[in-house]
Order: structure tokens, then sequence, then C-alpha cells
């Protein structure tokens, strides 16, 4: 693994190694990376959960990190992705967890920059490490993924942790189900009723609403949306024993999932977020020791 | 103490346990702190001083700081205070500074978070890291605060600074007078004439005009609040002998000071800045301390 | 050297024993700095070159650097830079780099504020830490100055790259020959053709077209921009044997240089930006070798 674009860069083998890894960060494994290197994250979207994360983790680590702030860069002077990717690796930047809007960003930097690319999410395409955050969280539940039946529910088409994971959760076994509104899928085949799959998941992913990717009004109030398509309190006494909930964050809070049920016993979704730090030390040190 | 919200959590002997403590680190003493811990500083409304204080108060206690930038994370996205804090608690947070303009924004928290939480100014609530420096440099000065006379000069409506002091200075034994313009006052007794307090007073106390908290246009222009309110280079001269003058900053020069004696004999304007980084040191050392 | 604002600060020999530090630095000496230090970055133009080179310089130099958001500051509330830069003084910083919008802001502190100030750019006026790694590349390639035979194209009167250079290549001995557009020129003797010097050039040092500085709309579309002043495929291939290209960045492809030369074997523009953190470090010890 010499970057991460996508989950399907990756083998089982790989996956599961670095699952295996993450877990022993989590039970306290210090880091095994001889060399200091630096790093930088340069997030052109707004990001509190995946950005502090990486920030974490690479502290963790003893990496080098420095501040990039992409609202004051020279990218408002109209320079490219990729003359910004070749100033940094000149400055002696050895990684990059890079987030940006326009989907398969990394494109115009793969095999002509020397940094490794860890993409943090490139817009509606791909969220690796969301992905294997997720797979953490379900393996320390279910010590599987085989038959484990996973519904993604929301507005899968802008979603880019549905992509992540609809690839990955199958190869693992896993039985993957899609729940939307009639407007929202684009590629996936998918129902439109919860109700059709809350009694038979072992996982519940309800996906946040972006507001902020949908240019037009939605056909929905928010109140409408839950009614319909949200993780209600009603539904959530429905669901099967040992099933759990989890949200990539942030959440809309009553609307794709009622608020009472964010921290009931089911919910693994702060866990989700703990095992953030840990999957991105393992991917870090994974890519890094790579290079050495 | 758990959390530092306000002054009105701290009693007589915790603040002067605090104001000991900063004292030593003034002098060169180092922290006794064992662990390694990580904290987050959020400013969710714009700060130099107080900010940099607190990031220069965690380098030297050597502790782990990961940036956030408010302006671009997921509290954009809608995200709430309690998620955004939750969410750094799962990555491994120990303590937080939070800035924030609405008053008691901690109520959310207090209670159902683990990091601790130290109040870096709500709305026009309080401020309690400003009045423990403000107490460590009038300390500095008399030895005392028994029975000195403290004038409090502005707009204290709006003043957290105001707020945060007036309670502790009378605990302590101080005289506290307010003055303000007629439209200022909330909730303290004032008066309007500034010229009654500045020959008594032991601090001349100056607080900043607050252009962005006020919505309509002000009933004075610029000149005309210095000549009723404002510390001129006139007033300056009838002040007693030994008195001093104090601003929590920024300033506003030639509104509610005359920039001539910004730094003048009597000035203690930027020794307060410098006191700031020793008390919150203590504050931090102390709260962190507690969770051992 | 006690700052560094221009320059003209500098003699000969402190020009030449900054380079050879620097290269020091790049052959991978270590830092003979005995104390921490802490600094900050004061960035109120967006930057991403400056800004991250200075950050790693400083890295590498183990210093303590605080992180400073321009655009989330008190400078918001409308607080001069020389209260800043007190604050900051007060709070403990020992060296400033300074990027401002106002020519000669430096005006305002110095001699009256304790900090060490970098400039790193101010206004249209200087960039001296630029023109030091444009003489180590220069030095790098050539072994001497003497005579060489410097081109710089392009937006003259707005380029504090322009000013910064002309005075040191000439003062080491170089023949600096400067080409802008028509309405481009304020002081210097220039000439309008780009061809008369692309054949007996030893370096053309192309400049950015700083549309930001520019009120109005252009006399130019951008690719008559190209064929009249910029470096193109065909004039590149006119150029002297030896001879090479550099740019101080972020560039318009296209607009000054064309795309396909940017990484041509003659091209330094990223060496440039190589040596920008050897060169930044080499000034930051010198400086602060002279206050222990």
């Amino acid at each position: 693994m010499k970057n991460l674009l996508s989950m399907k860069d990756l083998t089982v083998e790989e996956i599961m190694s670095i699952l295996k890894q993450a877990q022993l960060f989590r039970e306290g494994a210090s880091s095994q990376l001889k060399q200091d290197y630096t790093m930088a994250n340069l997030f052109f979207e707004p990001s509190t959960r995946t950005k502090m994360s990486f920030e974490m983790a690479e502290r963790k680590l003893h990496l080098n990190v420095l501040p990039f702030d992409a609202g004051f860069s020279s990218t408002l002077k109209g320079e490219t992705l990729y003359d910004t990717v070749k100033t940094l690796e000149s400055i002696g930047v050895d990684a990059l967890v890079i987030r940006h809007e326009q989907n398969d960003f990394f494109n115009d930097l793969i095999g002509k920059v020397k940094p490794v690319i860890i993409n943090g999410g490139d817009g509606t395409g791909n969220h690796p490490t969301q992905s294997l955050l997720d797979l953490l969280t379900i393996q320390q539940e279910f010590g599987t993924f085989k038959n484990k039946v996973i519904s993604i529910v929301g507005d899968i088409a802008h979603s880019r942790v549905a992509r992540s994971n609809a690839d990955a959760f199958s190869r693992l076994g896993a039985k993957v189900n899609f729940v939307c509104p009639p407007n929202c899928n684009a590629e996936f085949e998918a129902t439109y009723n919860i109700d059709e799959v809350i009694e038979s998941s072992d996982v519940m992913m309800m996906l946040r609403v972006q507001h902020e990717r949908h240019d037009g009004k939605s056909n929905f109030s928010k109140a409408e949306y839950h009614q319909q398509y949200g993780l209600t309190v009603e539904r959530e006494k429905r669901m099967k024993e040992n099933a759990i909930i989890m949200h990539p964050a942030p959440m809309n809070r009553d609307v794709e999932i009622a608020s009472e049920i964010v921290e009931c016993e089911r919910s693994r979704i702060f866990k989700q977020m703990e095992n953030g730090v840990f999957v991105r030390m393992a991917v870090i040190e994974m890519i890094l020791k790579g290079r050495e």
C-alpha cells in the first residue's frame, strides 16, 4: 500500500491487517515507526472529526505536523492542487491527508508527486478511513462480517461513506441493504422503505442528510424525513437483539436519528470516533513503514 | 475544582492558591504535572490575547495541543456544541478551553462530558481567567485587596470582564465602583461620572467599547466618548499616587483610553497579559492534577 | 543583524554568510541554537509557500511555534499591529515572522518592541527571504553572481520580489534586466520586449501576474499576456545553454509560464522552494544567536 485513495485499493488481507494493528493501538501498543516524518492535513472542506482524528493519530505517532489553512492559502490566488502538493513536497512533507470537494482529486497527483497521499474524503466519492473505522467497530461487536446484515440508510447518492463502505462490506461477506428516498439513489439497488429492514439488520448505519450538497430545496421537511427515513424512537425498539446503530457524524439530531437514541445502549456512534484515531494510526504507520 | 466556568465556582482559598501558583510559575517554577494530556482550544469568537495566552500556557506545561478552527469545523454543518465536545472526548481530548458567543454555553456540557471545561469567555457572561490575571496584577501591586478602590469604567452591560470581576473583588475585600454611560448599565449600581472616582481609585480598570456587540449606532462619537468616559491625559494626572491603570484589551486607543498613556508608568496593561500566561498555567495544572 | 526587514539591511558579507549556513543545513548540518525560543508567524495575507516554509524551518530548529490566525484575531476588533505585537511580546514570543499588506508595516514596530521581526513580505515592498532563496539557487547553479545576466520579467511594479532582488543582485555583481508590459513599470529601467533578453540571460526569473493587486481589468487576456511576456515553449528553446528558469510561485500556468516547461530541465522552481526552508533556518538561527 503506497497511498490510500479508495477501499478498492486494499485487499481483504490488507484490510484485516489494518484492523488488527488498529485494535493493538487501541489496547495501548506503541508505534514501530523509526524515523521522524513530517505530515500536513489539507482540508479544503470543513471537518471536525476527520481532521482532529488525523491530528491526534499523527501526534500519537510522534510525527511532525505542519499546520495548513486552506482558507488562507495560495489556492486563493488560483494555485492548482498539484502545485500546492509539489510545494509541500519541496518543503519536505512526507505524507499528506487531503479532503477535497472534487471527486478523484488524487488523479492529478498519483505517480507525479513524492508525498504519500491519504484520501480524507473526495467529493461524493470515497472516504476510506471512515470505512475502516466502521469495519473495526463492526468487527469489535460481532467478531466477523460474514452474513451480517448492514443497512445503510439515507442520502446515499451524495455519500462518500456509502460508496466507500458498500464494496468493502460485500467483499468481507456482509449483506448490505440500501434504503433511501426516491430522489436520492444514483447507482445502488435500494429500497425506499426503512421498515422493510429495521427488524432484520445487525447494523443500522444512518447517513447525514447533507443539506450543503443539495442545491435546491429538499422534498421533505425535517419532521417528514425523520418520520419516513429516520431512526425514530419507535423503530429503535423494533431492532434485533444485539443490533447496533452507527452514524458517521456530524448528525442532524431528530432528522436522520432521534436525539434520544444517539447515546442509547445500541449506539456505537462515539465509539466509531474513538476507533477513527486508531485506524488512522494504523494506516499512516503502514504506509510510512512501506517507505523506510 | 473540576472545571472553571465562573469566578463564583471558586472559594477565596482556591483563588489565593491559584494566584500563588501563578506567581511561582512567573518566577520560573516548573510544572508538577506528571502525565501527558491533550488539550484543544475551541474559540468560536475572534481572540488574540486569550487564545495565544492559553496556547503558550499549554506549551509551557508540555501538553499536547490539537489545533481547532471554528471557522472550518462541522459546526458549519449544524453540529451542536455538545456533539462537537463529545467528538473531541471520543478522540481523546482531556481538557477544553471554550470561548462561545452564547452565555452559559457550558450548561449543555457539565456533568455530561468527560473533558475538563475551562471557560474562555461566554457571551456577555463570564471570563474567569481574565479575572484571575487581573487579581494577580493587583496583588503584585498592593499585596492585598482589602479596602482597595477599583473603578470599572465603560460598557459594563456587555462586559464579561465586569461581571467576572465584580463578585471576586468584593469577596476579597475590595471596594468596586462602576462607571458607565446612561444607556450601558444593566444590573450594577453605577455612576455616570468618571470624575467622581478618578481621584480616589487605586485601580482604574477601563473596558473596551465593544462596537461589535452594539447592533445600532452608538449615542456617542469616539471623541465624545473619550471626553466623557475615557481615561484622558488630563484625568491620568489627577489619579492617586501609586494608583494603576488596567485594561483587558484589545484597546480602542483614544476612545476608552488616550493613546499616550497606554504605556505610561501607571499602566499595567501589558503586565496583565504577561500574568495571563502564568494564571492559565496554574488553572490548567490545578484542574488536571485533580483528575490524576 | 537584529531583524530582517529588507535586503538593504544586509551587507554582502552577511548575505554570503547566510547562504553558506543555508547550504550547510541543506547538507544535513544541525542547528547550533542552544535555547528554546518561541515564535509565531503572523500572516495577514494568504500564503502557502512562505508560511509553510517558515513553519518547517522553525520545527527543524526545534523551536516552539504558536499558531496565529489573522482571520480570527483581535485585529478584527480594530486592534493595531503594534498592539498585537506588544501582546505577543507580553505572552513571551521571541521572534515574529510578519506578512502584511501594508508597505513598511515594520516602521511602527522597530525599536519599540522586543521580539525579533522577520519580514515575510510587506505589500509591494520587500520579501528578503525570497531574495535569499533566489540567491542560494543561483549560487548553487553558477558558483558566482559575477556578470551573470538575470532577467526579471513581469509585473515588476507590484512585485516585492523584484524590489527585494534588484538591489541584492547588483551588489553581488550580477547584471539585472527588467522586462514588463508598458503599464507595469513604476521605478525600474525596463524593456518591453522579452525577446531582447531571452537569448542572453543566464536566469529567466518570471513573476506572477498578481490579479489580486490590479483593481481594474487588465489590458491583456491571459493568452495575449503569455504570447507577449510569457516564457513560452518556443522561447524556452532559445535560452542559453545552462541558463535556468526561476519563479517565486504561486504560478499562473500558461500565463507567465507555459505549463509544459514548469518542470523542464532548466526549471529550478521547486528547488527554490526547497532552498527556502534552509535559508529561513539560517536567518532565524543567525538572528536568535545574536540575542543569546
